[in-house]
């Protein structure tokens, strides 16, 4: 037992986990199988269970203060008590009054932001992100930050990440990525489009796939299922019971397989925790950003290769006869368009960071106030024209796009560009990818991403879990090799 | 508002009313779609969430002592205080010690239960059972009663219900039912076993069949769910979330079929209760034999019935080519045999309460110590061949065949004979009942139930809300002219 020096803060705490277990599982079956009737009253439940969490949170607060600093704790145990006090931190130093305000105003603001993407009309959201803007301001300042209040709001998300490494990654990303883009679009080996891409499938076929698919990257069928939601997503209600969701839009196929590829990415990262971590706070991703880099490295630099098109080229002729018309390159090609997008979720590897990089500048420039609410539409497009190239004809399909901000989450965007980046970290550092993914050894690169990185849960802060596994934090040359290779050696 | 004047218990019982809406959705999940490698964390967070319950339980204490005998309360904020006492009661009367024991003596028993059941072999269950009745007596001396020790446990169940009760129905209901059966034997229109038991049937055709069945009983899309477990069962998520299973054998249809009708009508229940009622204690059955009254009253009254029959022939014929064969009054046969039976949940109509009855008379002695737990498998056969003129072979086809006493439940068994009692006053009091079957009018039964019995949820005790309904407490001469109606009329 890894927490002998602190049973009373692991015993108390299975609490806290018991409770988040079940709100995992009511989050996870009302997407999935609950009755619509009853979504007013789960949304209820949710919200109690929410207060009763931050009750037992803060009957830890002098529990876990006895251990501060303490000596001859195990790295499992300091691990415990650290993550423990940023979990309880929000609670202690942000007041009641200002996360309540925050849970009235976003859970107005969500369906005030659905009504404003539909009508494109962000003047109607304009007052509720000024409150949102405005609240997650005073969040900053009660939290406490050094230098900037953006720091504050990205460390909920990513420990120790501040606006100096985002700035330092962003500074090397963005020219090099530019300069791929042009590359990529000179030699014009890989398409803007493809005709798959209108392509009607039959959902039963597509099912029988994807269950093929999990199967081949040995999915555990004890501890792990597969549904269907409207949103796809991954969900840990224990160690030993991890769940994604897939959507089925009923053409382009591509677009269900590489959900399913994504989420069990991030499946996998739960999965492969060290059991004896369960039941603890560190029973979860390193952070956002590490957890984003599975999925990443899952679906794009394991499951958009020539390697792995390679091993599920039969199931696709299988199942689907329309494939038969086209050869492996022909749909790797199909699963690499590049092509500058105004939707983030839509853009492909080489263009995505831009999205990332303009919802980054805007957020931290609305946290020190040098940019105002009211000028979002307009610095969103110029920046969409400065970084693509293109710009956006209305709000719905500029700064109305994205949920993330109705919903409070300031400081959450960066993690998606953080995650290709430890992708990219990880590519440079597998020796014998390339060669696992062609003989469909996926056990072999289970273990291995469980040895690097996975196994410790939260154990080390992701700086820390990064220098322990690579040598070195955060790296975006990793990324550029990876792309430069992958897009430019044709 | 129903519950202005105890606004404080009425805020505070939400939170128990959540911790147990998530709880039923783990129980309802562990039984269909949990990944079976969760099952042991699924117990332990079960088990943390009962402590959790308790502990909010014994925080209301103090709260609702202050309402007692308080005056101009509303008929729901009394029956609010009477439940939730009730509920309290438990936790505050037996020490926590014994509630401990018997968490542990029973979850050793479940298990060697199924083992001793297996091997027939009731000595190895011997001592567990033991333990357990040695525990449940000392419940009852801590929770108090009058006359007699069974009647403490009874009341768990059934609120009110005690020895006499029971003593005088059964008194009325065996030799009737002795009568009946024998009149059923020589008149011979009910066959004891139909060719259709052997028939087998497409999984997939069956679960079509019951989907139209809940159709056609009118169980509302948007608030019920009708899934797959190894047992059939009913769960109440909230009242806008009502669940039940069933499961395919593979042959002999009726068994699954009434399996459904069976949980819809427990379903139906739930469903039915008064929404001003949500989230309190109220939101509930008035007891279990109440709540089996409505499951038997959907089950055998309506759906053993000729005029249900006629609704549902034709769905039968749609799927299954062999039914074909066989006309209404054949098919209305085949769901009406009649045989004395080893087995209680193979039980008919007219036989099953001897199977209640022996289980009645074996705990009530237990309890007074008149018998030994080692002398029951001699007992249980001797009351088989007395009542139904039957021996089994073995422990494992009498003594051990169900789970009940091994998890402790001593007193649950007579609310099965009350739920029948209550159906047949139910049936004995709805006159336009065969004509609402015969035409298929469900939602009009719904409303009848509802303004009868259902719509009150735990306002009244059973006792009180039958008075309320018939004007009389549980009358066993309902079941008897309404099995003599069907049975020997003919």
């Amino acid at each position: 037992m890894p927490f002998e020096n602190i049973k009373d803060l692991y015993e108390e705490y299975k609490k806290i986990w018991s409770l988040n277990y079940a709100l995992s599982l009511m989050g996870w079956d009302r997407e999935t199988y609950m009755p619509p009737a009853d979504a007013s009253i789960r949304g209820e439940v949710i919200g109690t269970f929410s207060e009763l969490i931050k009750d037992q949170y803060l009957k830890l607060y002098n529990l876990v203060q006895k251990y501060e600093g303490k000596e001859n704790l195990s790295d499992e145990e300091k691990g415990f008590i650290r993550v423990l006090n940023r979990e309880i931190k929000y609670y202690v130093k942000v007041p009641i009054e200002i996360i309540k305000e925050l849970d009235k105003v976003t859970s107005e603001a969500l369906i005030v932001w659905r009504q404003a993407k539909k009508s494109s009309d962000f003047s109607k959201f304009k007052p509720y992100l000024e409150r949102i803007v405005d609240l997650e301001r005073k969040v900053a300042e009660y939290l406490g930050y050094e230098k900037h209040p953006y720091n504050a709001l990205l460390d909920l998300y990513e420990e120790g990440f501040t606006v100096d490494d985002g700035d330092s990654i962003f500074n090397v990303l963005l020219p090099n990525l530019k300069d791929i883009y042009t590359k990529v679009r000179e030699k014009n080996y890989f398409p803007e489009t493809h005709p798959l891409e209108e392509v009607e499938y039959d959902v039963k076929d597509m099912e029988k796939i994807n269950n093929e698919i999990i199967r081949i990257l040995r999915m555990p069928e004890d501890s792990f299922r597969l549904d269907i939601s409207a949103h796809p997503f991954t969900i840990r209600i224990s160690g030993n019971d991890v769940r994604i969701t897939t959507r089925y839009e009923g053409k382009d196929f591509k677009e269900t397989i590489y959900s399913v590829i994504h989420e069990s990415g991030h499946a996998t990262y739960e999965l492969l925790i060290d059991k004896n971590l369960e039941m603890t706070p560190l029973a979860q991703g390193a952070s956002t950003g590490i957890h984003e880099s599975q999925s990443r490295f899952w679906e794009n630099i394991i499951g958009r290769s020539k390697e792995f098109i390679h091993v599920i080229y039969p199931i696709l002729i299988k199942y689907l006869d329309f494939v038969k018309r086209y050869n492996e390159e022909e749909i790797y090609k199909y699963v690499n368009t590049i092509k500058p997008s105004l939707i983030r979720v839509d853009a492909d590897e080489v263009t995505y960071n831009f999205h990332i990089a303009l919802r980054y500048e805007i957020e931290k420039k609305l946290l020190s106030d040098e940019i105002k609410v009211g000028e979002l539409p307009e610095i969103w497009n110029e920046f969409m024209d400065k970084y693509l190239g293109i710009r956006p004809k209305n709000d719905s399909e500029g700064v109305l796009q994205d949920i993330h901000w109705s919903q409070g989450s300031i400081g959450y965007f960066p993690t998606y560009t953080l995650g290709n980046v430890v992708a990219g970290m990880i590519y440079s550092s597998y020796k014998d990818l390339k060669e696992n993914v062609r003989n469909a050894d996926f056990d072999n690169v289970k273990t291995w991403l469980k040895e690097k990185l996975c196994k410790y849960g939260a154990i080390y802060s992701p700086k820390d879990l990064l220098r322990k596994a690579f040598g070195k934090s955060y790296d975006p040359y990793d990324l550029i090799k990876y792309l430069k290779e992958k897009y430019l050696n044709v």
